[in-house]
C-alpha cells in the first residue's frame, strides 16, 4: 500500500491515481457497473481500465460479483461480472493524540464517516500506551467488521508545531518515535499534522463551515490557536507555522506570553487569562463552567471580562480577515461555550475593523464537531492526499 | 480554443489536459521525439496519444517534421515523423491595465517569457483606446514573428476589487465591457484579476521570491495593497478580497481612510501619508523622489517619517505572518525605493511582534519586477489555469 505515497513523485503516477479516483468516483455515483460500462463512462482504454480495476480489486477497495442480482440471464458465455465499492473496506483512519485523550474516526471507500470514538487518559502516558488505546478504539468502531485491506493511510493529529506537517516526514521532538510506531502497528503511511489545524480542516468539511472553501478557525482554550483553510485545503505556511492567531500582538505594553512575545492575544483571551481577569474583578471561578454559571446568573463582572476578551478577539480576526478574506469564521474551544456573551463583542470589533466592503460577506459561527474534530481532520488529510480528483 | 475553459468542468477533461501537458512537458525536456518515443515516455495508449498529438498539432503548439535532421535514413517505409514544440507559438499573453499605462508580456509554449512592453497614457482613456495600445504592444513584442495559433488565453490585471477574480467571470463595474472587448480582439478566453495580486504572483515566480511557494507581497504606493501567494497559487479569498493589508487597523483613534474605516495602515504608510507627515515635520517634498533626495542628503525628518511608517508596516506584517506563515515577504511600490531607511524599521517591528519561533525563518526582500509585474502575473495565471501538471 505504500505505492500511494510514491505517487507524489511524478505526472505518470498522478495520472494513475487520477484514473483510480475516476473509477472509484463512477462506482460511488452508479453503485454497480460492469467493466464495459466503466469503460464507456470513464473513456479509459481497455488496457488501462483492466490494470486500474485489477489494482482496486487486489486492495479490497472494490469487489466483483458474478452478475448483477437483477440482471437477465445471458443466453451463453460467462455471466457479466459487475463491480461495486466494498462497503466493508476502510479507506482512512484519523487519530488525534490530544494532551489527555485519544480520539479516533474511520471512513470507508465511499468517503463516509463510519464512526468515531474517544478515550481520556492521564497526561503522562507513553506513545506505546496511547497507540494501544488508538488501536483498541479503531477496532471498536465497527465491532471489528471493517476490513482495512483498502486502507490507504492514517491521518494523525498531535499537539504543537511540526516541521513538514501534513505528510510522512512531519516531525517534532515531542513525537519522537511515534510515526515509526504507528507505521509498524497499522502497516500504512502515517500523515501527521497539528491537531488544531486538523480540527479547522474538519470544521470546513463536516462542521460549522461545511462546504466553505475559505475558513478561519480560532480555538479559545487553555491556549489560543487556530487554522486556515484556503481553497478547501489546510494551509500550513512555508515552515508549518500558520494559524498562530493566539500570538498576534494586541497590546505592545501587555503581559509576557509563553511564546516569548509580549501582549499576544493568548495573554488576554485564553481560558486562564479570562479567569484571571474575572478573579481580578472580584469574581470567584476555578474553571470555565463556574464562569459560565456566573454569567447565567447575571453577574456583570463575568459579562465584562468576556466582552473585553471578545473585543480583542474581534480586532485580531479583522486583521486576519483583511489579509486572508475567508467566507466563514469558526470559533471553537471551551470559551466558545459562552455563546453570544463572547461572540457579540467579537462581531462588534470585527465589523469596526474589517474592510467595510467585506463586512456583510462574512459569517461568524460556533464550532460543531467538538473533541473529535482533530481525528476527523486526519481522515480528510488522507482522503485529500490520496485523491487527485475527488476534491 | 475555448475548449480550454470547458476543461474546468470534469475529471475527464482534466485528464485530457493532463495528457496534453504530459506531452508538452516531455517535448520541453527532450526537445524532439517521435510518436513512438512519446508513447514510451508517456505510457499513454496509442489511441490516446494520437488524439492528443493531433490536437496539439492543430493548435500550432507542436510542429511535425518528416524526420530528425541527424537521423540515419530508413531502409524502407515512410520516414519517421518527429515532433517538437513550436517556438513561434505564443501560449500566453499578460496585460496590465494600470491607472495611467498599459503593460504587456508574452510567453511561448516552452513557458519562456518572450518579452514585455509598456506605454503610459492619460488617465481618461476609454477601454477601446487602452485595448488598442495593448494590441499594438503585443504585436511589437516579437516584431510580429510570434504566432498565436497556440494561444490558450490572456491574463489581464485591472485596478480594484473584482468578483470571481482569476477567471472569465471576473467582474467589477469599473471594467464593464472590457472582457467582451478583449475576447473579441484576441479570440481566446480572458482571465481577469486584480493587478496588485498578479504582481504578487509574478514576484513569486520570476521576481524577488522566485521559487518560494508562500509569499506575502505588500505594495506601498499611492494606495497600500498586496497579495498572498499560498502553495504557489494566488490566494483570492472567499469573495475576492484577500491581501488587503492596507486596511488593517493600526490606530483605532487614527485618521479616516478612503475605505470607510479608521486608522488603516494606508492612512500612515501610503506615499501621500508619508509625504504629509514629512511636510508636517517642516520638510518640503512634492513627491517621493524629493523625499528620497532629502533622505540621501541626511535630513533627519525624512529618516524619521520613514522610520514611523516602517514600524507600522512591520507590526501589520507580523500579524499577517503569524496568521499565514509565509517564507518570504516582498515589499514593492514607490516607497520601497527608500531601501534600508524603510526596511530596517519594518524588520525591527516585524521581529518584535512575530511569533519568536518564526523569527529567523522569514526573509524580507525588495520587489524586483517593477511595473511589468502585473502583466507577468497575467501570464502565470494562464499557464497555471491551463496546465494541470506544470506547476
Amino acid at each position: 500500500m505504500l505505492c500511494g505515497m510514491q505517487s507524489h513523485d511524478g505526472p505518470l503516477a498522478r495520472l494513475r491515481r487520477g484514473h483510480e479516483e475516476l473509477v472509484l468516483d463512477l462506482l460511488r455515483k452508479h453503485g454497480r457497473l460492469s467493466r464495459g460500462e466503466l469503460g464507456t463512462h470513464s473513456r479509459l482504454s481497455r488496457t488501462t481500465l483492466y490494470d486500474i480495476v485489477g489494482g482496486l480489486l487486489a486492495s479490497g477497495a472494490v469487489v466483483a460479483s458474478a452478475s448483477a442480482p437483477d440482471a437477465a440471464p445471458r443466453k451463453r458465455g460467462r455471466p457479466v461480472e459487475t463491480l461495486t465499492l466494498n462497503p466493508e473496506a476502510g479507506q482512512a483512519i484519523g487519530i488525534d493524540f490530544a494532551r489527555r485523550g485519544v480520539h479516533v474516526a474511520a471512513a470507508n471507500v465511499a468517503h463516509e464517516i463510519v464512526g468515531s470514538a474517544s478515550e481520556p487518559h492521564a497526561a503522562d502516558l507513553t506513545w506505546a500506551e496511547r497507540t494501544d488505546i488508538a488501536q483498541r478504539l479503531v477496532r471498536s468502531l465497527t465491532g471489528g467488521a471493517l476490513q482495512f485491506g483498502a486502507l490507504s493511510a492514517i491521518g494523525v493529529g498531535v499537539v504543537g508545531p511540526l516541521t513538514d506537517p501534513g505528510g510522512e516526514a512531519a516531525y517534532s521532538r515531542d513525537i519522537d518515535g511515534l510515526p515509526e510506531l504507528l507505521h509498524k502497528r497499522f502497516g500504512v503511511p502515517v500523515l501527521l499534522d497539528n491537531n488544531t489545524r486538523l480540527a479547522a480542516l474538519a470544521e470546513s468539511v463536516w462542521g460549522a463551515a461545511a462546504g466553505d472553501e475559505d475558513v478561519v478557525y480560532l480555538r479559545l482554550s487553555h491556549g489560543v490557536g487556530g487554522g486556515l483553510v484556503v481553497g478547501g485545503s489546510l494551509h500550513r505556511g512555508a515552515y508549518g507555522l500558520s494559524g498562530e492567531f493566539g500570538h498576534i500582538t494586541v497590546d505592545t505594553a501587555g503581559a509576557p506570553c509563553e511564546c516569548g512575545g509580549v501582549g499576544c492575544l493568548e495573554t488576554v483571551a485564553s481560558v486562564g487569562a479570562v479567569l484571571d481577569s474575572y478573579r481580578a474583578a472580584g469574581g470567584r471561578a476555578d474553571d470555565i463552567a463556574a464562569l459560565l454559571a456566573a454569567l447565567d446568573s447575571g453577574d456583570p463582572a463575568a459579562r465584562d471580562v468576556l466582552r473585553a476578551a471578545g473585543s480583542q478577539v474581534g480586532t485580531v480576526l479583522a486583521a486576519v480577515c483583511n489579509a486572508v478574506g475567508p467566507g466563514v469564521i469558526v470559533i471553537g474551544g471551551e470559551l466558545a461555550a459562552a455563546g453570544a456573551a463572547l461572540t457579540g463583542p467579537v462581531e462588534e470589533a470585527l465589523n469596526a475593523h474589517i474592510l467595510p466592503l467585506s463586512r456583510h460577506r462574512l459569517d461568524l459561527r460556533q464550532a460543531t464537531l467538538g473533541e473529535v474534530g482533530g481525528a476527523l481532520g486526519g481522515i480528510r488529510l488522507v482522503l485529500r492526499e490520496f485523491s487527485v480528483l475527488s476534491r
